[in-house]
């Protein structure tokens, strides 16, 4: 489906005051969807590193690209896209639990190598990680209990190879 | 410390357009940290939960809390600062290795319940769950070796009771 790709793109930006909002509001007023965002410290304290997945024709990406690039407080742009990127999520799930299905809940969380976190009479707090369509499997397959609550991170994602960035000074020519 | 204690909260927010950008705007006009913040989708389409990590005196983090409610699209905001929450976070840490240290540093893995994701001839991916300072004591040690790259998803966290929501219509009266 090339109408509505999914694509995650990775926005290192300095750590100034109100960047979320600069960005937030360059997808608002541009009419840019946010499937997920998630913004957090990375490996230099001056620079956060945001993990935006988003969806549009190869039109609105590119436009999303350019206008991110633009703005000074973003040092790089990388479309996480395709096969040369390791992303993960995590989800905190709470399913409702009765006498009879609780270990059939257990089991099912064995096979997705799912954590069970916390246990209570009529629930059970679930936490699972991997790819975002292993957690929507999870997810689907737990609905037949009844999910009381969910939490999903949103996708993060690193290169496989070692990219050289402005924060990466290692001789990386192997 | 009670002059910047770390506060978590849990907001709630309809599937609007823009509602992202009113809030980060919030946190910007009025001078708020985000120290993390996580937005995706809930077990409800209708429904966004943004997770945010913010720091502050009581005054302040009252203040956010009163301006947050104010917003037509949030629902619920929920304080899950104290013990009464289940918090994870995400990391995936790209670090620098050489044929001595490698199995060290997957020994260091194992202890912290980590996975090795991606082996290079010089580098090691590895993904880390658990709480916020379990991810920080792995993120300090493996500065040891070199950090090539570093995601972290920011903090999600569920209540460890069933807490009824708009969104739980089930019976919670044991």
């Amino acid at each position: 489906m090339s109408e509505s790709e999914k694509h995650t793109f990775s926005v290192l930006v300095e750590n100034r005051f109100g960047v979320l909002s600069r960005i937030a509001g360059l997808f608002s007023t541009r009419g840019y969807n946010i499937d997920s965002l998630v913004v957090s410290p990375t490996e230099n304290k001056n620079y956060s590193r945001m993990t935006v997945v988003t969806h549009g024709d190869e039109n609105i990406l590119e436009q999303i690209r350019k206008q991110l690039n633009k703005l000074v407080e973003v040092v790089q742009v990388t479309d996480l896209t395709g096969s040369g990127f390791i992303s993960r999520e995590l989800m905190l799930l709470k399913v409702s639990t009765t006498e009879s299905n609780r270990s059939e809940i257990i089991q099912i969380a064995g096979v997705f190598k799912a954590n069970i976190v916390n246990v209570q009479k009529d629930s059970l707090v679930i936490e699972v990680t991997g790819s975002s369509p292993k957690l929507d499997a999870f997810e689907q397959l737990m609905t037949t209990y009844g999910i009381i609550e969910l939490a999903r991170t949103g996708k993060v994602a690193l290169s496989r190879s070692s990219v050289p960035t402005e924060l990466d000074e290692s001789d990386d020519s192997e």
